[in-house]
C-alpha cells in the first residue's frame, strides 16, 4: 500500500532493537482519516470472503480493527491481556510472548463472542515474531470459528512471523513489508 | 441518549460489586454501528467547541474514541498503562487507581502528542469513581492544552466521579447516567 509506505518513510523512526516507531499516526496517536484508508485496503484485499467478525488484541490493534470493521459491517472483539476481575464466565485462553515488553501474557476472550458460526478476520498493527497472531489463531481454533485470514499493517519481513503464518496456509495480507531497516535506511520488500 | 439506555436495558447485566457488564456491545465485543451513533451524539453535545484532539485511555476507551473522532475530524491519542520498553522521549505521567482491577497503574503519554496548541476532548466508556478521568485531566493540565470537556458513555451516578468532575467546572457529558442498579433492576437518572 503505497500511501502507507510513504507515511512510514515520512513519519516512522527506527530505534535500536529492531523497533520501528510509528506512534505519531498508528499506535499512540492515531490519524483516523489514514486508518480509514487502511480499512478500505483491508476490505479490498479480503473482498468476497464471508467475514462476519473482526478479532484483534489489546491495545494497539483496537483502533485499526474498529475503523476497518466499518468496511466489513462486522463487530470487533478484542482479546484481553488477563488481569481483570471484571471478566467472568467461560474464556478462551492462550499465552502470548511480547518481545517488546519482554514478558508473557495470558490472553483471554469470552466464549460468548466467538463460535463455529463465525468467519473471522484477524487484524493487528505489527507482525514480527508472530506471537500475538499465533495466540489469536489458537483462540479461533479453540472456538471452532472459520479463520478467513489476517490483515497486518506493518510486517517486519526480516523476522519469522510472516513465514510461519503463511506456511500454515493462512491468507495473510500485510499492507507494508519491511525488508530491512537501520537507523539510517528502511527498505520495503 | 435513549438508544443507549435501551441497549443497556436489553444487553447489560449487573454483577456483584457494582459491575455493569456491557461487554457484548461496548468494551469487549464492539457494535461498530452503535459506536457510530455514540460518536454522533458526542459531536452534537460538544458542537461548536474547537476540539482538535481526542484523548482516551487504554484499552476500552480506544474503540469509542476512534469512532467518535471521525465526527470531529481530529486525531486520537491514548494514554498507556506503563509497562512498555517501546516508549522513549519525554512522557507526561500520572497514576490511576483501578477499582475494577484493584491496582494502581502508572499512565503515560508522549509529550509529542499533546501541547498548548491543543483543544482536548476526553472520551471514556465508564465514569464511576473518576480515577481514570482525573488522571487524564492531570495530563492535560501538565501539557498546557485546553480541556474542552469529557464525553462518557455510561456514568454510575451513585458513585462520586461525576460530581467531582462537574465541581471542577468541566463540561462533562454522560450519555447515560445510572441512578441505581441491582441484579434485578436498573434505573437511569
Amino acid at each position: 500500500m503505497e500511501l502507507l509506505k510513504q507515511r512510514i518513510l515520512k513519519d516512522g523512526t527506527v530505534k535500536p532493537g529492531n523497533i520501528l516507531k510509528v506512534d505519531s499516526f498508528l499506535n499512540h496517536q492515531m490519524d483516523i482519516g489514514f486508518l480509514n484508508e487502511i480499512g478500505k485496503e483491508f476490505k479490498r484485499r479480503f473482498e468476497g470472503q464471508p467475514i462476519n467478525k473482526i478479532l484483534t488484541i489489546e491495545a494497539s490493534g483496537i483502533a485499526i480493527a474498529c475503523i476497518a470493521a466499518q468496511y466489513f459491517d462486522a463487530p470487533v472483539v478484542f482479546a484481553k491481556k488477563a488481569q481483570s476481575l471484571n471478566l467472568d464466565g467461560e474464556m478462551f485462553t492462550t499465552k502470548v510472548k511480547s518481545y517488546t515488553h519482554n514478558r508473557t501474557y495470558d490472553v483471554i476472550l469470552s466464549k460468548k463472542f466467538l463460535g463455529p458460526e463465525d468467519h473471522v478476520l484477524l487484524i493487528d498493527d505489527f507482525l514480527a515474531n508472530g506471537e500475538a497472531l499465533l495466540g489469536l489463531i489458537d483462540i479461533v481454533k479453540e472456538s471452532g470459528a472459520v479463520l478467513e485470514g489476517a490483515g497486518i499493517v506493518i510486517e517486519k519481513g526480516f523476522q519469522p512471523g510472516g513465514k510461519k503464518i503463511r506456511d500454515m496456509g493462512i491468507h495473510l495480507e500485510s499492507l507494508a513489508i519491511i525488508e530491512s531497516m537501520t537507523e539510517d535506511s528502511l527498505t520495503f520488500a
